[in-house]
C-alpha cells in the first residue's frame, strides 16, 4: 500500500524533516491551540500531539491521563490541590473550566521549560478544533502524528481501546484528515486496533528503551510498551514484524546500525524528543527522517548550519 | 502634566511590567508583524520597536539604518551580498523586496538568537501595519515604547530630524494611538523634537554608558547619546533636566542609588536589554518599573517565581 503521507515525513536529499512536539512545548503550552498556531506560523509541516477522550467521548489534545498540577490551573487560577482527576471521568464541559495556559515553575515539570510563555484562560482543545484549524487553504500541507495515549488503568480492555481508536478515526475522516495523518502510540496493541480499523493511515511505533529514564513529570509509557529485552537493533524489525511504516525511537536509544536496519526495513524513522544542541546535531548527523522537538526554531537554525533545510518548497 | 500612559508602565505592589524587546527576538525574527503577533499572543501588553524612514517618508520598523546581511535576505532569498543598502535610500516598495524572516547563524549576531525561528517571505513592516494591528479591540491595553532611530549621517540636521519625527507622529495621531504610545529614543535632540511636536506623549530616555560594550552586529547607538563623563547615579538628574518622564538605562548600567534618585524624580525606569534568568532576578530585586527582554516567556516566569505579575488584571 501506498500511503500519501509519508513523503512529507520522510527525509530526502537536503531535507530532513520537523515536527512540534505538542506544539512547541519549549515556547508556549502544550497541546494547545496557542502552541500549534505558534508552531504552524513558524513554518513547521509536522504537528505532533496526543489525543485521549473525556468521560462523554470527545476526543481531547492533552498528554497525561490525569489533570496534572504542574501544568493545570482551576477555575479559581490556583494550582490544583488534592486528588489530580482523570480526563476520562471529566465530561468535555466540565474539563474545558480548567485552564491549562502554563507551568508552575516550582515543580520539576515546570523548571524543564523555563521559556514556555504563561498564559491565561486556555482551554484543553478537542481535535476537532485542531483538525478544523488545518483545513484552512494556508494549511493544506501539515501532518499530524497524532499519538493516541491508552488509559494504563484499562490495559488489556480491548473494548475501551476500540471505543478510543473509532472516535478518533471518526473525527479525522469526517475532517477528510486521513491523507495527512499519522497514528501514533507506544501501545502496540492500540496500533493492531489502528491497523484494522484504519487502515488508510500509517500506524507509527513509538520506542522507548527500558534502561532510559522517563522524562520527570509526565505519564510513562513503558508499561505499553512492549520492548523488554529488546536492544536498538532488534528494535526496527519488531516494527516491521508488526507491519507498522513508522519507527519512533527515543533519540538516546538510537544506532547508526538500527537506522540502517530501519531503512532497509523501509521505516520512516522519527526521533524524539530531540531538544539540545549536540543531541540535534547527532540527529542530523545520523541522517534520521525526521526530528520531534519542543524547540522548533532551534532545530531549524541547526538545520540550516548544516545546510539543510525541514521542507522541500 | 498627567499621561495616560504612564500606569501601563509603572511598577505597582506584586506588578513589574514586561516589553517585548523588537516583539520577542529571542523566539521570533525581530521587529516583525510575525513577532509582535506572537508577543501579544503570549500575553505582553508593551511592546518595544524601533522606527526609522524610508525614501518616500514611510516609517517601518526596523532597527539598524542600514538593511543588514546577517538578517536580510534579496529577492533571491540569498543573504545580501555587497555594500549594505540604507532603509533611507529605498523606497517602501523597495524594501517590500527584503525578506527580514530570519538569521544568518554563520553571523556572530544570528549566533546571539540560536533559538529564533527561521521564516521565509517575511517583510519588514510599515509603523502604521502595527498600529493598525492594535485598532484590534483585543489590544486595547497594548501600549506601545516607540524607539525612533536617527540616522547617524545625518547627526545635527535639524530638518532631517524634524522631518521624521513629525511623519512618525503623524501615523502615531492618524490612529489615536497618542495615549497608548511613549516616544523613545538613545537621541536627546530627537527626543526634545518630539516633546516640541508631541507633548502629548511622554519622552523616554535611553542612555547606555560608555565603559559598556555595544551588542555585536547592531548599529551602536553611542555617538547620539549624550552621556559621556556620566556616572551612573547621574543620569535620572540628567534625564529630568530634559523633562523626560521615562529613564532608560543599560541594565548594566543601573544601581539601587540610581534607580532610587529615578523614582524620588518621579521618572518611570524601564531596563533593556534583559535576557539571562540572573540578569532577570537582579532586575526583579532592583525593583525597576519595567523589564524589556528578547524572551518574554522567561521573563513571565521568573517574575511568577518571585511572586509578582506584569499585568494589573
Amino acid at each position: 500500500m501506498q500511503y500519501p503521507q509519508i513523503p512529507a515525513f520522510a527525509a530526502r536529499p537536503g531535507v530532513i524533516r520537523l515536527a512540534g512536539h505538542r506544539g512547541a512545548r519549549g515556547v508556549l503550552p502544550e497541546n494547545t491551540m496557542e502552541g500549534f498556531a505558534f508552531t504552524l506560523a513558524a513554518g513547521v509541516e509536522l504537528l505532533e500531539l496526543d489525543v485521549t477522550a473525556t468521560r462523554d467521548g470527545v476526543p481531547v489534545i492533552t498528554h497525561n491521563h490525569r489533570l496534572t498540577r504542574s501544568m493545570i490551573r482551576g477555575a479559581d487560577g490556583c494550582w490544583l490541590q488534592g486528588e489530580e482527576p482523570k480526563v476520562s471521568s471529566l465530561t468535555y464541559a466540565e474539563l474545558q473550566t480548567y485552564d491549562a495556559g502554563g507551568l508552575d515553575g516550582r515543580s520539576t515539570y515546570g523548571q524543564r521549560f523555563p521559556d514556555q510563555a504563561f498564559l491565561t484562560g486556555v482551554r484543553i482543545p478537542r481535535l476537532a478544533d485542531l483538525l478544523a484549524l488545518l483545513q484552512r487553504p494556508e494549511h493544506k500541507n501539515v501532518h499530524l502524528l497524532l499519538e493516541i495515549k491508552s488509559d494504563p488503568d484499562l490495559i488489556g480492555d480491548t473494548a475501551a481501546r476500540r471505543k478510543l481508536v473509532e472516535a478518533v478515526v471518526s473525527e479525522v475522516r469526517q475532517a477528510k484528515m486521513q491523507p495527512r495523518t499519522v497514528l501514533h502510540s507506544f501501545d502496540w496493541d492500540l496500533l493492531a486496533e489502528c491497523q484494522r480499523i484504519a487502515p488508510e493511515m500509517p500506524a507509527s511505533f513509538l520506542t522507548q528503551l527500558p534502561d532510559n529514564a522517563d522524562d520527570p513529570g509526565e505519564d510513562s509509557s513503558k508499561a505499553v510498551n512492549p520492548v523488554a529485552g529488546c536492544s536498538a537493533l532488534d528494535l526496527p524489525d519488531r516494527v516491521a514484524a508488526a507491519k507498522g511504516q513508522f519507527w519512533c525511537p527515543y533519540f538516546q536509544d538510537i544506532t547508526a546500525d538500527a537506522l540502517a536496519r530501519a531503512r532497509a526495513l523501509g521505516l520512516v524513522t522519527v526521533v524524539w524528543t530531540v531538544n539540545e544542541p549536540e543531541d540535534i546535531d547527532r540527529m542530523i548527523a545520523l541522517g534520521v527522517d525526521a526530528i520531534c522537538t519542543d524547540y522548533p526554531g532551534r532545530v531549524q537554525r541547526r538545520l540550516l548550519m548544516h545546510g539543510l533545510h525541514w521542507r522541500t518548497e
